[in-house]
C-alpha cells in the first residue's frame, strides 16, 4: 500500500478508471467533465509521444491520459505551489512517477527546462475566463485555475507552437463561445485546427464546451464531429458519456 | 397578371411562402435549403434597413427576406449576367421592384455604384469551395455559384466590412467546415460574429452548414445558439425547419 499524505481539506476520489485515483483540495478547484472529455478526446495521441499538459492543476487529464494512450512521458506544468504539490502526491498514489513528471512552474518560463520543436504532442484545459468577466471567486487558487490571470490563450497557443515538433498534436477542451477567439489565435500562430467536437448538455441545447485538435504546420482542413451529447434525460448519462466514463450502458 | 418570359430550360417554383414564386433554371445553380435557412436567419434585420445580397444568384434571399423582414431597399448583386437578368424576372413576377433592385455586378466592382460605410446590412450565400477542391462541374453557371473563382471569401467579407455602416448587420450561410476560415477572416477585418448556429441534418450528425451573424466593429461576445436540426427522422422534417417552411405541423 502506498502512504500519501493529505493535507487539510484533501480528500482522495476513486477515478472509476483503471483503478485510479486522485487527491482533491474540495475548497479548491475540482476537476469537472472538461478534464475527462479532454482526456479521452486526445486519447488518439501517437504512441510513445513526449506530451507536455499545460495547467494540470490536480493532475487529472496527466493521470487518465496515462492510462488511455500509450504515451512515453508526461509534463504536467502547473503554477501553483500547492496545486502542483497535491498533483505530484496524486501521481505517487497511482504509481505513475515513471509516466508522469509534475513541473512546478509558469508556463511562460517553460523554455528554461524544455528546449523548442521538441514536444510531440500538448493537452491542455486553460482558465476558460478572460480578466474582468464572470464572477471573480474569493478563493485565489480557484482564481487563477478559472481566469487568464497568469496567462491567457494567446501566450498558450504561442508558447505550444513553440515547443511543438513540427506536425506536433496539440489537444484543448475551452468554452464554446470562445471558438472565435481560439480559430482565429490557432490560425495566427500555424497549429491549424483539424479536428473540432462541441460538447452539448442535451440534444436541444447550445453547446457550452468545444473539443479542438490542431497540428503545428498543417494544411487546412477541419473535420467537425457530431454533437457529444452528454445528457440523454435529466439526470441520465448519454451511451456516449457512460463509455467514456468507462460504465456498462 | 404579370407577364413574364420564361427562356429555354426556365421554369416557375412557388416558395409556399407569402405566394413568392421565382424562376429557376433546370440546368443550372437552384437554390437550395442553405438560402431558405439564411432568409430566416436574418429575417431580424432592422427595420428600414438598406441591404445588399452579394452573390444573389436566382435572387431567392432577397424575395424572401424582403417578406421576412421590413427592410427599406435590397441590393441584389449578381456578377453573372444571364442570371441577373433571370432574377430581375423573378423580381418583376412578385411585383416587389420597389423594395428590390437586381444588379449585375462583380461585387469587386461595387464601389463604381455605391459609397463605403453606408449599408445597413449584408446578407450572403457565397460560393463554398475553394478553387481546386470538391468535383468541378461542367457547367459555367454552376462552376461560377460553387466555386471561389469570381471571389473568394476573403473578398467578401473586406468588401462587406467596406460597404457596411459602423454597426452594420452581416449575415451569411457557408459550409461549417469553412469555420476557421470564416472566424479568422471575420476578426481580421473587424465583422465580429456575435451569433452562430451550425445546422445538421440529424441530431446525431455532423453540422454541414453554419449560420453567422457578425456586427462591424462590434466588441468580442459570442452566442452559440442550438443545433438547428433538418429531419427529426428519414424524409420528415423537424418542426422547426416546417415552421421556416412556413407549413403547419
Amino acid at each position: 500500500m502506498i502512504e500519501i499524505n493529505l493535507k487539510e481539506n484533501e480528500r482522495i476520489d476513486d477515478l472509476e478508471y483503471a483503478g485510479l485515483r486522485i487527491i482533491q483540495n474540495i475548497t479548491g478547484f475540482c476537476f469537472g467533465i472538461d478534464s475527462i472529455l479532454l482526456s479521452d478526446f486526445a486519447k488518439e495521441i501517437k504512441d510513445n509521444s513526449e506530451v507536455m499538459d499545460i495547467g494540470t492543476g490536480t493532475g487529472i487529464i496527466s493521470i487518465l491520459l496515462s492510462k488511455k494512450a500509450n504515451t512515453r512521458k508526461i509534463y504536467g506544468i502547473e503554477i501553483q505551489e500547492e496545486v502542483a504539490d497535491m498533483a505530484k502526491r496524486s501521481v505517487k498514489l497511482n504509481s505513475l512517477e515513471d509516466k508522469i513528471s509534475i513541473i512546478n512552474k509558469n508556463i511562460k518560463d517553460i523554455f528554461e527546462e524544455f528546449a523548442p520543436n521538441t514536444m510531440d504532442a500538448i493537452v491542455t484545459n486553460p482558465p476558460y475566463r478572460k480578466i474582468n468577466t464572470g464572477a471573480i471567486n474569493d478563493n485565489i487558487k480557484k482564481i487563477i485555475s478559472r481566469h487568464e490571470i497568469e496567462c491567457n490563450l494567446e501566450d498558450i497557443i504561442s508558447i505550444s507552437y513553440k515547443l511543438l515538433k513540427s506536425k506536433g498534436e496539440f489537444y484543448m477542451v475551452h468554452r464554446a463561445e470562445r471558438i472565435v477567439d481560439i480559430f482565429y489565435l490557432l490560425r495566427k500562430y500555424k497549429l491549424e485546427p483539424k479536428k473540432v467536437r462541441f460538447v452539448q448538455a442535451y440534444v436541444d441545447k447550445s453547446p457550452n464546451l468545444v473539443l479542438i485538435k490542431a497540428i503545428k504546420d498543417a494544411g487546412e482542413e477541419l473535420r467537425i464531429e457530431r454533437p457529444l451529447i452528454v445528457y440523454k434525460e435529466e439526470n441520465k448519462y448519454s451511451d456516449e458519456i457512460l463509455e467514456i466514463y468507462n460504465k456498462k450502458h
